[in-house]
């Protein structure tokens, strides 16, 4: 181990030293049995208040015979509430525009709103009361401060601040414990690098794919990350943090030592850090008493997957009163286990984090991305023909997206193999701006690819079967 | 009038309606001659702190043979005390980094970390702390609330979010106002357009030539931003929201009856919204009781510019406990005129608003830009020639800059149209990308210009001659 990676540990472990070990002691060490008892009551509530205001609820819990008063054990509540899916909110928000009949928070409430983009292009828009923000800023607080980062440790954020919650939410946490946010955002990676060398930041946030290019890029230009100032990463967005192969490939560009914390829930769902890693290495807790979590049969979404065993998430926001979400179904691929961490917290946790999405949707670095948005994104690209194929590998632990495109007719004509790199390039750029993918692009032959014409399926997914 | 267009200002006036007109009524109202005694005393204050805590300000004043007692009026002030340039800050960064010797906060007290890109390439930071965070984000709600805006407002943020602070701080004002934040930030135009029609956002906030631009991208796809849900404007980063030209302009795509309100002073002097406008369109206000204001002649700037004369702007923060800039010579070109305003505030007034820098940095769309900042990016893409001219020209009241570029050799082998936009095209989205600026770009034949091989000097500007 080198002077400088002791450095950063010992740094990190004065300041670790001189603040107490939890955010909220009682809260996060609590019996498992006392807190299923207050999140079936929050359950209970949050489902009341559903249904008694939300025409949304009420008319889904009508259809499937369900009130409010029949659930009266967490049994009920997974056998008996219909889940919510991502359609219905986007049909629900096509009809009563814009946030839905799950929402009814009046304007002079609202502190803010984010989006995700959509099959259609239509983004869905959430909006976050001023009680809601304030309330899951302490819970993100919870789960940064579990991750080890104190007032005096600079976070420096490579998450780009847009409409996707995710570095937003990170951001309200770190401000909350009192740590120092350097908000960088989207930027030339060289541009990261360089900042990490003259600021000396010790905790850097982003999607775990764009934090392994960045120790790639580092590489390239000498420059040595496995003895920089960063201490710990916080990873989010994708998959990636929790699985041994991607954080070993972490390890590797950023030092033995560093201290990889994986992050994120779903979007609906704020707070969205309430599924997070804390410094030990122990795979991602949940915590279950502000978003609540159950893995269940994702062809039977009223059966839970047993203890240790793989499932499909399913999140009940417990404390929201702007945009409540009961039984969100985001499908992604994960396993519950109990038992006590090492660091102390009683929470469950996913050993593996969120391994995969289950759904048509692709998880690509750092936001739900449809094959739709990319083809979207691909068309406006001048020189780009008809056939293209979305391959999709596992690369690591982590999944790799990457384009083949047919050159158009005019295109053809030019032959040269600079035309074709500029072509490719224009299509990198083109989905960077326009959906925040980065994506390897290779300009393919003409005629290459089979036609498609109807209800074409340009996806090629190479991933391992176990998925 | 359109029903339409009424209708915005109509609930506009209804929420103001519902509230009382200032943020702080005995400090915006307050006399003349009683905050001027006011303004004395902090600034007295504030050189105290410096001179005691900042060794870059006591070798400066030692230097100059001044000490703090020797500052017992405000023409002492301007007499005497040395201005601050950004030449000398980036001095001091590179001597004690990151922050510089006129910073002396404990890492555990800073909340945010800002820059600005530099000549070198080499960002300048500003390091703010928690107490300095707290006490602008007031003062910047003092600002946002003489605008008009109020809770039920929403805020669509077109600023870009990152090292540059613009955003953050009208973000900050808007969410102390008790608005809603809608952070969209970077994003494609026409994402922009269909954001504004779906959630009906009722403030937009960017910069003027990109609200400018908005517009015109809406007129091309058939929407009418005229009789859009945004009655207010907020544009700042680079002059225009107080010329009458741009105002205009900016009327035309956004309608007659849209309030313009501009506003921004340096990144320097946070808080940076200390001169901005209220809603009555008499020009830009100076709360000068938080950042005070100087305009001075240029070529001496112990020498004041006579009321409602031009001059050289010369800032000094009168609360900053990080970062105290005391006489900080930004050199934008104003006068302030005295008088109380329609609105009814007591604070000086630059009718012109900020008119144009008085140096050889470029200021575009929203940042400090440097030519060699511009080479540096253009230099990367692949096909670019040797030589090249940044074209910066008059445009209604904005500067407007083009770039002509010669290909290389390789390049110029192509020689089609396709390739020539494609090059054109790249480079747009790498100055994008690398500096965050939007320029049109042109490629011209190889040998257009003349080479140059020394001190080039490749900026033609063709603005009029009163700058």
């Amino acid at each position: 181990m080198t002077a400088a990676v002791s450095d950063r540990l010992e740094h990190r472990a004065q300041r670790l030293a001189a603040h107490p070990r939890f955010w909220d002691e009682t809260r996060e060490t609590q019996p498992l049995e006392e807190r299923k008892k207050l999140i079936l009551e929050r359950i209970q509530k949050q489902i009341a208040y559903a249904y008694e205001g939300l025409p949304f609820y009420r008319k889904l819990y009508d259809r499937h015979g369900v009130k409010p008063s029949d659930i009266r054990t967490m049994e009920d509540f997974t056998q008996r509430v219909p889940v919510v899916t991502k359609q219905m909110l986007r049909d629900a928000q096509a009809e009563y525009p814009p946030f839905g009949s799950y929402s009814n928070t009046p304007p002079e409430q609202i502190a803010r709103i984010y989006g995700s983009s959509g099959t259609t292009g239509v983004p869905t828009l959430y909006a976050i009361s001023k009680s809601d923000w304030a309330r899951a800023t302490e819970a993100q607080a919870m789960a940064i401060w579990a991750m080890g980062v104190r007032p005096g440790d600079v976070v420096h954020f490579v998450f780009p601040f847009g409409m996707f919650i995710g570095g937003w939410a990170i951001m309200a946490g770190v401000e909350r414990v009192g740590a120092t946010v350097f908000p960088v955002g989207a930027a030339d990676s060289k541009r990261h690098i360089d900042l990490i060398q003259q600021l000396r930041p010790t905790v850097l946030a982003g999607t775990p794919s764009y934090v392994l290019h960045l120790a790639d890029v580092a590489r390239s230009i000498g420059v040595n990350l496995r003895s920089s100032s960063v201490h710990t990463l916080i990873v989010g967005g994708e998959p990636g943090g929790t699985v041994p192969g991607s954080v070993a490939a972490i390890r590797g560009g950023w030092g033995d030592d560093i201290i990889v914390c994986d992050t994120g829930n779903t979007s609906e769902c704020f707070p969205t850090q309430m599924n997070s890693s804390c410094d030990q290495g122990q795979g991602v807790h949940v915590f279950e008493d502000e978003v609540y979590l159950e893995t269940v049969d994702p062809d039977d979404t009223r059966c839970r997957a047993p203890d240790g065993e793989f499932g499909a998430t399913v999140y009940t926001t417990l404390w929201r009163e702007s945009q409540p979400m009961i039984r969100f179904f985001a499908a992604d691929r994960a396993r519950l286990v109990h038992g006590t961490c090492t660091c102390g917290r009683t929470y469950p946790r996913l050993p593996e984090g969120m391994i995969g999405r289950l759904d048509d949707m692709l998880l690509v670095r750092g936001a739900n991305v449809y094959p739709s948005a990319i083809e979207g994104a691909l068309r406006q690209v001048p020189g780009v023909g008809a056939e293209y194929r979305i391959v999709i590998e596992r690369k690591g632990a982590l999944d790799e997206l990457r384009l083949q495109v047919e050159p158009d007719a005019e295109w053809t004509k030019l032959q040269t193999a600079d035309a074709h790199a500029l072509l490719a390039q224009s299509i990198v750029e083109r989905l960077r701006r326009e959906i925040g993918l980065r994506v390897g692009v290779e300009v393919v032959a003409p005629g290459t690819f089979e036609k498609m014409l109807f209800k074409a399926r340009r996806v090629i997914d190479r991933r391992p079967a176990e998925r």
